[in-house]
């Protein structure tokens, strides 16, 4: 206990410790609450849980604002428990993703760089209480994160106290990896000082008035860790697209093998394509990205990737402990910025990012459906796909050709919810190949896409519908009446195809 | 003749001068051309004429990239000689339109800001020839635009040779109001240094190697003349909501009398919402937009506006007169720049813009349709309304709540096309009322959206089918079998009306 009080290095602050139930109880109904976490990472844990139990006695609910997903099964807990009026802007949990769908609770679908305006230009509900772990309380009160930022930052500007819980189980170590920078009012504001991805500009903690400090929890607990597939057949071949697109690309004179800053989205087959980099000619790689995934860290151990940026590091269990015996060596490579400077799209247009994010499904002319299953039932939300892909050198969309054993063609004539229109999707990768669709009318990137990125299985399907409505003309041709007929079919027969024949899988 | 010779100030570059018709004769059979114009404003002239003769008996296609939409029917000769084979990234021509949606040309519908950076990172198929009005050429050869200047600074860099149009209708007053600057290969780029709109960060002209200039054409003919409708009483009464919404942003504490950097789409509807700051208390505004309208000269002339920056000036004969007879007075309050500068995601997003663009149609969860009627053919083109939308402060998204004398609701159940998603849509005016979506899940819109927005003799057909949605639950209910049925009806039976009722006009 003296050795995690050390963690508070500003003396009058130590008297504000309390136990996570106390803390908890602080939180009255209708509030609305801002926590820590990015994709399982960083997130506050022991007053969260203290809130879940609470609950079995009294009745209250909350606004419940992160970075993004949280660990620990928060999620799940909270949504189990009924307390979550409105949450934002992001999240992962099945429970919850039921209970968003079954009208439970509100969720708000923002792009990850965006809350913080929001917050900063007071449109949302002013943060009553922040809760934010951190691996230590500076002298001058600053709060140092784990291993995440997220929202942290602008959650502690404007939250009206702030609760911390310091996590004895991240190393001290963390401190210093941190470049925390805010970019101030809108129309008020200076360029982001921020050229390359490896560059600082702010400071190692984040500046709080102590005063704002209501309570500190000690806790010793890990993040969740990642629980991403590790890359298969299917993911291998994807990423050898991907790679064949980038040479053509460094063959047209686009690009050298240092490539350009990348982005990968969260997930096993975003991370499945940067590992593919692994074995490649591509070197001195820098990553200007939202979430570290085991790949990041396997290429900076074989020497590929120079430096990273992120937001967050979500890896999984035998990762962390490799990262947690090595911290100083990863350190030096590694920077960790609130989420709004890791997405904002200033940077992202600078920077020259080449971003790879996961499809739910695309359509025959380039639009991309990140979120919504059947058009109507929200998976996770778009996190930061869109503010990347908006201002990307190489928007690039991955994802397998086929779901379900077959049932679900990822590609469809007309995606049944946009998430990132026809004008902002570069490059879509599947098992099958690559689609280039930069610079081309609509028309002209029918053929690629369903010649190089549908299943061989449904491509006569896809272009039974092309051709029928290209018979009607106009700029992007549709037939409207079995626009959506291949999600309807889905749901009435549980399949996409039209004939019984036998489903052929990849 | 003299007096035009003198506008080229570089003694080396007099004996350049040809006829339009020899500059014409130099185009090839598969060139790409880059002309400069945006919005009808600062477009080559006499070439694309010529060129247009010159098909009668030479038989060639060409690639055409410009600024934005040309005047002088050069779209719509163009369509006819049937000479384009690909244009982008915008056009608003009745002909050129039919003749993209009947597949005789293709069309490329990029974000404005966007072209740019295919051009300058390769990805397009380099400029063969830039054709470029001028008022002057300066002694070290820089070329000094009129009345846009839109995508020549890239043209004239990346083309292999340029054509000049000094126009001596346009007056040599207009040197000095263009601020020319290049923001850098992607990867390796500078902060864009602008920090307010009046800020002036370039050159007064298009730095050019003089060697590349291999003809200059002496011309004098005015720009087409806007054509935009006058405020009606319709887009009086949006316009009034618009500054209710306004007002009650300043009551919340979120906007100051005087704004923050305003910008207008272009056309009638956006005009007239802007034109409605006349007569209201703000004052000391500042515009950071696209186009400058009628309207934003009336705004200066009021002391209303006391600066305006933009790529093109657009404006109808009788506000012309007045700009050429007042010259030094305007120049002194407006800046333009190149279109990658006036709608930079970087630059929109540190200003913190209000921007004020027209919706075609929009959906009860507030997805925007910008470009195409019912899902297939095409009307103009996104123009910058993403570039704005995707980054402003406020992305405000006005229409008409009925089209077609009551057969079309501008609020639709599921748009057929997706310009502007759900994640990017701040505000919605129609001269109902406005609908505030920030912050709000989609289930939250839709109450706001259908009450306040849509046409009252539409709001029972919309709410029967989000009742009906809402039965099979989601987060963003719909009914995929009828989702479509409002255009479908249209086509069939010419209006999105159910019943047969006597259609409502407002």
């Amino acid at each position: 206990m003296n050795g995690q009080l050390d963690r508070i290095r500003r003396e009058s602050l130590k008297q504000k410790v309390v136990t996570a139930e106390e803390a908890a109880s602080w939180i009255q109904d209708g509030m609305t609450l801002g926590l820590s976490g990015f994709t399982r990472a960083g997130d506050a844990k022991a007053i969260p849980e203290a809130l879940v139990k609470r609950s079995q006695k009294d009745s209250f609910k909350v606004n419940v604002f992160t970075g993004a997903s949280l660990g620990h099964d928060i999620d799940k807990l909270f949504t189990e428990a009924g307390i979550v009026n409105k949450r934002l802007p992001f999240q992962a949990d099945a429970t919850m993703r039921k209970g968003i769908n079954n009208g439970e609770l509100l969720f708000v679908d923002h792009h990850l760089s965006n809350t913080s305006e929001l917050i900063r230009g007071g449109v949302l509900p002013q943060v009553d209480i922040a809760v934010l772990e951190a691996v230590a309380i500076a002298e001058d009160g600053s709060i140092i994160p784990t291993t995440s930022i997220g929202n942290s930052l602008i959650f502690a500007e404007h939250a009206k106290s702030i609760i911390v819980e310091i996590n004895v189980a991240h190393s001290e170590e963390w401190e210093g990896v941190h470049d925390i920078y805010d970019p101030g009012v809108l129309g008020d504001r200076e360029p982001i000082p921020l050229m390359h991805p490896d560059e600082r500009i702010g400071t190692y903690g984040i500046p709080v008035d102590p005063d704002k400090i209501i309570g500190i929890v000690l806790t010793e607990e890990y993040d969740s860790f990642s629980t991403i597939d590790q890359p298969d057949e299917e993911t291998e071949v994807m990423a050898g697209h991907l790679l064949e697109f980038l040479r053509s690309e460094i063959a047209a004179g686009r690009l050298t093998k240092e490539l350009a800053p990348l982005q990968s989205g969260i997930g096993s087959q975003a991370n499945a394509v940067l590992h593919g980099l692994l074995d490649s000619e591509f070197e001195n790689l820098e990553v200007y990205s939202e979430v570290l995934q085991d790949s990041v860290f396997e290429l900076i151990d074989a020497g590929k990737v120079k430096s990273a940026s992120c937001t967050s590091i979500t890896v999984t269990e035998e990762r962390m402990d490799i990262l947690r015996n090595n911290l100083p060596f990863y350190k030096e490579k590694i920077v960790m910025r609130p989420q709004e400077i890791s997405n904002h799209p200033e940077i992202i247009r600078r920077l020259g990012t080449i971003s790879i994010n996961t499809a739910l499904e695309f359509d025959i002319y380039g639009n991309v459906n990140s979120t919504h299953v059947t058009g109507t039932k929200m998976m996770n939300g778009i996190g930061g796909s869109g503010d990347f892909a908006r201002n990307a050198r190489l928007a690039i969309f991955v994802t397998k050709s086929l779901a379900k054993k077959g049932a679900i063609s990822s590609c469809v004539p007309f995606v049944s919810h946009v998430d990132h229109t026809e004008h902002d999707v570069d490059i879509l990768v599947t098992e099958q190949g690559y689609a280039d669709l930069r610079g081309l009318a609509p028309k002209e990137r029918v053929e690629l896409i369903i010649n190089r990125c549908a299943h061989p299985s449904y491509r006569q399907q896809l272009w039974a519908y092309y051709e029928e409505a290209a018979l009607r003309g106009g700029h992007t041709p549709h037939i409207l009446e079995k626009a959506l007929s291949w999600h309807i079919r889905l749901s009435e027969t549980g399949t996409m195809r039209e004939s019984k024949e036998e489903v052929t899988q990849s």
